[in-house]
This record gives C-alpha cells, structure tokens and sequence, in this order.
C-alpha cells in the first residue's frame, strides 16, 4: 500500500462457533471500516470469521467509495475463504482522506489465505504497524479448573492517541468459551481502566479499533470467571502500554496516579489533563521535576481541587503538600528521579476517596520531526 | 526579580473615580494575587487606583505565604502613595511554586512611584514579559459625538496560553466615563470573542488577569455607545492576536474560520479542537496541506458533525466537500498556500448556523526547546 520493504496487509482467519467483541473510536468522522465492523458485530453469528487489516491508507474522509472498497475487499475475501462476508472485519490505517486502491488488497488475498499459518502473530503484529517502532503483543495462559486457557494479542499504535471510546488497531484472541454479549461486557468494561487510560498526544483516531475473539476451542467456560477477566486485563493493560512507551518520539514511560478524587470521573479528568499538558509533557522530556506545571495542570481540569490539599510526589519522593512545596523536599533528588525512563507522578486531591490511573509519555523534538514531515 | 539585564516591576496608578472591571482564570489552582483581585473588584470604589506587576515569579501555590506577601507589597505600596489598599490591584508571573521575594519588591516602590510617567507604556509592556520576544501594545481613539475617547493596553503572553475565564496579564486604559458594572458587563461580553478564543498550547495559566480601568477624564459617557464597544473590541483582539503570534516557538499565525454549526458552544468547540491539536499543529509547521488531521480533530471534537456534509478550506483553495477530497483541489495549491506566515483555515460542518473563529498558531521545535529548558 504504501511502505517499501515490509509486509503491509495482514489476515486472521477464525474458527466456526468464536465469540468476537469490539469497542470503536466514538469519532463523528470515523472511518469506513469501522462503521462496517460495528454494523456486523451486533448482528447473530455462527461460522468461521475473519479479520483482514491493512496499514498505508485509513480509507477514513473517503465519502461513499470508502465503503464500496470495504465491500469489495470483503465480498473478495469471502468468495475465496467460503466465510460469510457478514463474519468479515475489516481496518484500515494510515494516511486520511486517500482512496483506498482496494484492487491491490484483492489481488493479494488468494496468496495470503494459502499462506496461513498458527505461528506468525508475530508478523501479522509487523504488518499493521505505520509510525510504530516496534511491533507489539502481549500473551497470557491462564489456569481455569485445572484446564489452561490461552490469551494472546497484538497492537498497533504510536501517535494520534487519545482513545475516546477504544482506541488504535487491537487484536486479542483466546480459546476461551464465552458468549458473544457476555465478551462484550467484559470488554467494555476492562476497555475503561486500559486503553481508555492512555494517551500519547490528546489526539483521537478515525480508526481506533479493539476486537477481542473467543474460539472456543478450550471448552472451559469463563463466563464470569474472575481470573480469565484479570489475564484479560492484563494482556489489554500490556499492549496500551506498549503503545505509550512506543509513543512518537517518547523517551519516557509516565504513569500518572490520581487518589483522592470526589469522583472516578473527575480523578480520571486530572489525569488526562496532566497526561496531555504539552508544559509537563516537555518538562518531563526536559528531566525538570516542575511541579508547578503539575499544579496547572490540576487547575485547568475543571475537577473539583484545592490548592491547600493537594500533595504531589515523584516516585516516593513528596514534593508538594498543603498548598506548597513540602518542607523535606530536596531538589537535588527530584532532579536525579526525573533521570529515570520510568517515572510514577502521584497526585492527591485531598478532597475524596475516588482514584485513576492513567500513562502517557513525553514530548520531545522527536514528535515534531515526525509529524511536521510524516503525512497521516 | 530573575531576569538580568532588564525591569521587571510595573507600575500604573490611576485618579479617583476610575471605574475598573477585570476577568480572571477559572483555574482551582490560581495564583494569591488573583484571588485577591478578585475579592477587590466586587467592593465600593472611590479614590485614585494602582495595578503593580512583578514578572519571573507568578506567586502560584505558595500557601498562605502566598497572601503575605501580596499584602505585604500592597500596603507598602500604600503607605509610599496614599492609594487605599482596596484599590490596589497586583500580579505576578512567573515560576509557580517559589516564594516570591516580596522585600524586593517593597524596597523599589519609592523609586517607581517617582519615576512614574504618562509616556511610559512600552516600557510597562515590557517590565511584564516572560518568554515573550515583543512587547505588546494597542490602542485607539474613536470619536463619540465629536469627543475623542481614548483606548489603550498591552498585554502579556506567550506559553500556558488556553485562556478559559480570562487570560495572560492584560491591562486596557480608557478615559471613558462608565460605570463600574457597565464595565464588567461589556469586558465579559467581549473576553468571550477574544481572549477566550485564543490557544497556544492548550495549557490554562494560574495567574490569568485582564483588566480594564475607565478614568472618565474624558468626560464622554459610553454606556452603550456602539462605537466604543467596537473600539474596545478592537483592542482586545489585537492583543489577543499578539500573544498568539508570539506564541512560543510559533512561525505561523492561523485563523480557523468555523461555520455551519448546531450551536456557538459547538463551533467554538470544534475550532479549538483544531486549534489545539497536536497534528494540526505540527503539520502546519511542516507546511502541510493535510486536511485528514482536520477531519481528525473535527471528529474528536464531540460536537455534532456529518462526515459527508463537511466542507474544508485553506484560504480561498475549498479543499475538500460532501465526505471527501474536493474535485477542484490540487496539492501543489495547497502546499504553496501552506507557505504563508498568515493562514485561514475554514471548515463548514452544513449541520447548523452557529459560527465561530479562533486564533492559534503552529507547534515547531522551538516550543520544546523553549520548555523543556525554561522552568515557568
């Protein structure tokens, strides 16, 4: 489509009888093969399926021939696999706003499904990556009842991150039996302290897409199974992790964590608004502890603060505490932690018991090279 | 107060009657001298006036030192003028987060309250920056009913520019007679279209302030004069343009034109979703025509918008229209409108009649070089 010297379509094909969820970008101007995926996945299903990807192009502002390339891709699709077209989940990412020269993808689709194999998650990972500098994916194997259950996933995502409602290109599949509705609901839900949590630049995709699909195959049922949902967790928490650490020119992994908070809602809103302040976010490529900037950050959010509760700490170290600078507060030490590659920034509002947790990474001259050159 | 070789301690004192309106940050972490100001304005007013300005300290989260020292310089100044504490107005900016060295500031109040001059505005302008490369000034005389009335003011600003109440320090003069609540209402009014419509970097300072003071020397009453309304108007957008264009590390200046919405509070949000996006940004310092990144933040926004009623222009070229590419458009057009210092961009959603416009201006390397540096 569009990368010289990589592999840039990639195809998963699925057993009769599995579970598939999925949470979408909530973008107005999403693109066509989300709005197709989201009117397939409501819809009953038996039969095998399929998820067919391609980077280069987001086939996203491409008015009505957006979805005829869809349809053409899938109706290819299906008449060489024999899987319902209904069953076919499409993406698309890359640049915005150019057709989608879906007969390159078609003539390719006879030679990727004879190519097909169990052991190259690895390379489907590679062949959906745009700005990405590496490829991404998280696996787990979770003991239910003395049965293993498998868990595997992979990702794509480095710039325009700021999930709304889902968020970048996310594949997850298990051999878990579960029913459509209740994976679902198990994702959506898990969908709200990961992806959801994570941003890169405050910037949101047309084309963020989280799919999650169950086979089956296991025959150990994990309908509300405790410990499927936390390996669930965390193979989501790992990839939207990965997803920062490789954010457009980040040297920094951040968490930021938010703890007494008069709301989830407004613990969550602090967050993010430290997360995608541009002042911390260059003060921290800039290894400066300026708390100040935190307390800007806090103030702008539109939560509920105040000045005289907040504590602010880097790491273990207290910085600020009761409207100031805390008295054992050494600059020395909070110049030598911001050093680090991993760095924790606690906030406490003082005002609540509501908490989040949120992780972003820094901006340096990095992300302006690649996106004042790099057309997406 | 911190920086060498240049003032940083300003001084305006005004005569009896002066009617004097103000808006401010709405930030829950503001600044000691905003609240101050704050609870200053509401009160009966009567006797001369004075506004006193340090810069290199903004006396932002500093506890309850914060008030001492703002008293501390108040009724010095007091003392050293006659002027009612009441009626002393002051500001800082600067570093968050340090005690400001208030005795400094004490002891040069008798030198600059002798040196005072009716010619010295630049040099007040001047006496305030921070990372500005200009000062900032505007002014205007317009004629009501034959009598000239004065306007004139400068302003503050260059980073943490994503004014929500209010902005920046900004000081506006007038010799209009106008009463005090008068006054409010218009600057309230007017602070919506201007300085609230502004962004540099999405980020709310602690210690936004804009004030305007009418001595009535004049002797002309305004009160619902229309043309000095437009010539106030006049003044705030000038210096609300002025901060945007010394945006920190900004190249270009950018208007973004929103038209065709289903509400002002949904044009308004869709503008400055652009306005503060990353992409956005730096493809207009890569001078690139990529509109996929407008569609992008237009989507994002939240505000009620049809992928296929869109329309996009840059300048006169109409880029893109009904959900895709416009047929007349042509890339070498667009990348040479690109070139401008001054762009307009104009996107119509077709969903409404509620416009709106606002300012911002480019995200180049010298905004990281600026603040992964500069401690503010």
């Amino acid at each position: 489509m569009r990368y010289a010297g990589r592999n840039d379509l990639m195809l998963v094909e699925m057993c009769a009888g599995t579970s598939i969820a999925g949470v979408f970008t909530r973008s107005a101007t999403r693109a066509a093969p989300v709005l197709d995926c989201q009117e397939k996945l409501g819809r009953p299903h038996s039969g095998p399926a399929a998820i067919l990807v391609n980077s280069g192009n987001a086939n996203a502002f491409t008015g009505a021939a957006g979805q005829n390339s869809v349809n053409s891709v899938v109706d290819a699709l299906a008449r060489e696999t024999g899987i319902s077209s209904q069953r076919i989940f499409t993406a698309s990412t890359g640049v915005i706003g150019e057709p989608l020269p879906h007969a390159k993808i078609v003539e390719k689709l006879s030679e990727l499904n004879a190519g097909l194999k169990n052991d190259r998650a690895e390379h489907a990972a590679r062949a959906i990556m745009t700005t990405d500098t590496f490829a991404k994916g998280a696996g787990k194997t979770v003991d239910i009842n003395g049965s293993p259950v498998k868990i595997s996933g992979f990702a794509k995502g480095s710039g325009m991150i700021a999930p709304d409602m889902a968020t970048m290109l996310v594949y997850i599949f298990t051999d878990a039996l579960i029913g459509q509705d209740d994976l679902q609901t198990i994702l959506s839900d898990l969908n709200k302290t990961s992806f959801n949590c994570i941003t890169v630049d405050s910037d949101t995709s047309t084309s963020d897409t989280l799919m999650v699909a169950a086979t089956g195959k296991s025959g150990v049922d994990v309908a509300g199974n405790a410990e499927f949902r936390a390996a669930l967790n965390g193979v989501m928490l790992d990839l939207a992790h990965q997803v920062v650490r490789d954010g457009e020119g980040a040297t920094k992994f951040v968490e930021i964590r938010i703890t007494g908070a008069t709301s989830d809602a407004d613990a969550h809103r602090v967050g993010m608004s430290i997360a995608n302040s541009p002042l911390v976010k260059t003060a921290i490529a800039g290894e400066d502890p300026n708390w100040g900037r935190i307390v800007m950050a806090v103030g702008k959010s539109g939560a509920v603060a105040d000045r005289d509760l907040l504590a602010i700490s880097f790491g273990d170290i207290l910085v600020a505490e009761k409207g100031w600078v805390a008295e054992s507060y050494n600059e020395a030490a909070g110049a030598a932690y911001m050093k680090q590659q991993n760095l924790v920034v606690h906030v406490d509002l003082g005002v609540g018991s509501a908490s989040a947790t949120v992780w972003t990474c820094d901006l340096t001259h990095g992300y302006i090279t690649i996106n004042a050159d790099y057309r997406s």
